[in-house]
C-alpha cells in the first residue's frame, strides 16, 4: 500500500510554559510524515518557500519520505505563531502568515495518483476535494483532519469532501462544532451520516476515542512528567495511526486499536520537545518501550 | 473483611440540563453504601434529621447495609442545592444547610470498631481523624475523599489524617490544590510523601487514573448517550472500588484495576438518573453487561 499526505510544511514561533522557540520546522505534513515513515513509506504533497533549505531537508532525509511532491515557490514558507498557557490543551494563535501557502494548489505527481491510503491534512476543504479528484483510483482509505476555521467558514465544501472520507480525525471541540452535539456517541452517529465510517476524537491529555461500526475504543494519552510543546501532537498521532494502517493493510477493529496506541505513543514523543525534535531523536527502542508501557497501563488480565 | 463508611446522608435539590428535582436522597454515605453493598456488606456511620423517614429507610432495606451507626437527631437533615451547566464536570453550589450535620460527631458502635476496610467520606478532616482514632484495631485499608473546601480551609487537619490513609480518592482539581502540582505523575509523588500509597484521580467524563507503587492504570468513563445528574458519581465510584477490595480482600494491582472498572460502571448507572435512582434500579444483569462492555472498550488483544 502507498501512503500519501497532503498538508503544510511550515515554520512555527512557539511559546509554551517550558520556553520559547522561533522558526521551528512544523506543519501538518512534517509531523505526519516523520511519524508515519517509521511504519511505512510516505509520499508528501506540500509547498515551501525559499526559507526551506538544506537544514530543513535533512530532517526528512534518510527516512522513507518521498518529497517529490514538495513544491518550492518564491517567497517565504507558511509561518504560524502560537502560544500555550498552563492548560496545554488549546493554543492561542498570535499570528498566521500564509505566504507561499496563500495560493497553494496541490498538484499530485503521477507516481502519487494511485496511493491506496490518503491523508488530507488540515487545509482548505476545497483543496482537499481537489486532491481527491486528482487520484487516478479511489484510495482504499481516505482520512481527513480539519479545524473550526473551516467548520465554521467553509462548511459546504467541508461537507462535500467529508462524503468521500472514510476516517475523520478531529479534536473534541471540532467534533462538537461540526455536529452540534456534545455527546460523543451522538457525535459519532451524526458523523456517520456525513460520510466517514470511522471517527477518531483527539482529547489531548485525556487521550483518544475511536468509534467504528465494529465497536469503540477508548485510549488514554501516555502519561508524561513534562509536556514541552503540544504543537503537532494531532498530526503526529494521525501519522502513526495511518502509517500503522498502511503497514498492516487492514482496518479491522483490532488493527484500528493498535493504530490508535501507535499514534498515541508517537505523539507522546512529539510533545516532549519543541517542534519535530522528539520525532527526530526517537529510537526504535524508545518507541517500543513506551508502546509496551502503554499496553500495561490499559491492560486488565483475563480472569 | 468488614467495610465501614463514614459520610453524609443528605437531601439534595438538583438542577441539571436534564431537569430539576427537589429533596432527592443523597449524601456520600448513601451513594457509597448503595454501590458497595452490591459487592460486600457495608456498615454506615452518618447523621440524619426527622425528615429521614420510612421512604428513605426503604432505599437501604433489603440490601447488605447496616444502619446501626445511623444517628437520628431532632431537626432537618443536611441539605445541598446544586446546579450543573452543559459542562457536567463541575457543580455550582447554590445553597448548603448543614442542619443536624453541623454538630455531627461520628460515634462508632462497638460492632464497627474492628472494620478492616474504612472509607472516610468527604467531611471535616477533624471528624475523619476522630473516626480513625475510634477504631479498636488499625483497619487494613483506610481510604479518604475530600474537597477543596477542606484542602484550602483545614489543611493541617487534612494533612494529619492523610498520614493515616492508604488510598486517596480525589478529583483532578482537588489533587492539584492539595499538591500544588498540575502533572499527575508529580501529583502522585507528592501524595505518597503525604501518606497514601495509592491515588485515584477521578476525571469525570474522562475516567479515572489509578496510581500505585506496582504500576498505574488509566480507565475511561463508560460512554453514555445521556448524563442526567452527575451528583454522587464520585461516591458511587468509591463504593464500587472499596466494595470490590473488601470482597476480594486484596489490593494487588490487578485487583485495583478491576476495582476501578467496577467503580466506573456503577458510577455510570448513578449519573443516568437523578439521585440514587440509577443504583436502586440496577440489576445484576445490567451491571455485568456494562462491565463486559467496558472491558471490550479498553481491551487490546495479545498478538
Amino acid at each position: 500500500m502507498s501512503l500519501l499526505v497532503v498538508g503544510s510544511v511550515a515554520f512555527d514561533d512557539l511559546e509554551t510554559p517550558a520556553g520559547r522557540r522561533d522558526d521551528v520546522l512544523g506543519g501538518s505534513a512534517s509531523y505526519f510524515s516523520l511519524a508515519a515513515s517509521r511504519l511505512h513509506p510516505v509520499q508528501v504533497v506540500a509547498v515551501v518557500g525559499e526559507d526551506f533549505g538544506p537544514a530543513q531537508e535533512r530532517v526528512f532525509q534518510g527516512r522513507d519520505i518521498d518529497l517529490s511532491g514538495l513544491v518550492r515557490k518564491p517567497g517565504r514558507s507558511f509561518h504560524w505563531k502560537g502560544q500555550y498557557g498552563q492548560d496545554l490543551n488549546e493554543a492561542t494563535t498570535l499570528d498566521t502568515q500564509l505566504n507561499v501557502f496563500a495560493d497553494f494548489h496541490p498538484e499530485l505527481p503521477a507516481s502519487y495518483r494511485e496511493a491506496s491510503c490518503l491523508f488530507l491534512g488540515n487545509i482548505d476543504p476545497l483543496l482537499q476535494l481537489d486532491v481527491v479528484r486528482q487520484m487516478a483510483v479511489r484510495p482504499r482509505w481516505i482520512a481527513l483532519d480539519t479545524m473550526n476555521f473551516w467548520i465554521n467558514g467553509a462548511r459546504p465544501a467541508l461537507l462535500d469532501v467529508l462524503q468521500k472520507v472514510d476516517i475523520l480525525l478531529v479534536n473534541e471541540t471540532e467534533a462538537r462544532a461540526l455536529t452540534g452535539e456534545r455527546n460523543l456517541l451522538k457525535i459519532y452517529e451524526r458523523i456517520q451520516l456525513l460520510g466517514p465510517r470511522i471517527l477518531v476524537v483527539k482529547r489531548g491529555e485525556y487521550g483518544v476515542a475511536l468509534f467504528t461500526p465494529q465497536g469503540h475504543f477508548l485510549a488514554p494519552a501516555f502519561p508524561l512528567r513534562e509536556v514541552v510543546d503540544p504543537t503537532g501532537a494531532g498530526d503526529t498521532f494521525a501519522g502513526g495511526f495511518m502509517g500503522y494502517l498502511a503497514a498492516t493493510a487492514n482496518t479491522d477493529l483490532e488493527t484500528l486499536k493498535r493504530a490508535t496506541l501507535m499514534g498515541t505513543v508517537l505523539a507522546s514523543f512529539t510533545v516532549e520537545q519543541f517542534g519535530t525534535g522528539g520525532l527526530q531523536a526517537l529510537t526504535d527502542n524508545a518507541l517500543h518501550g513506551r508502546l509496551g508501557a502503554l499496553h500495561d497501563l490499559i491492560h486488565v488480565a483475563a480472569r
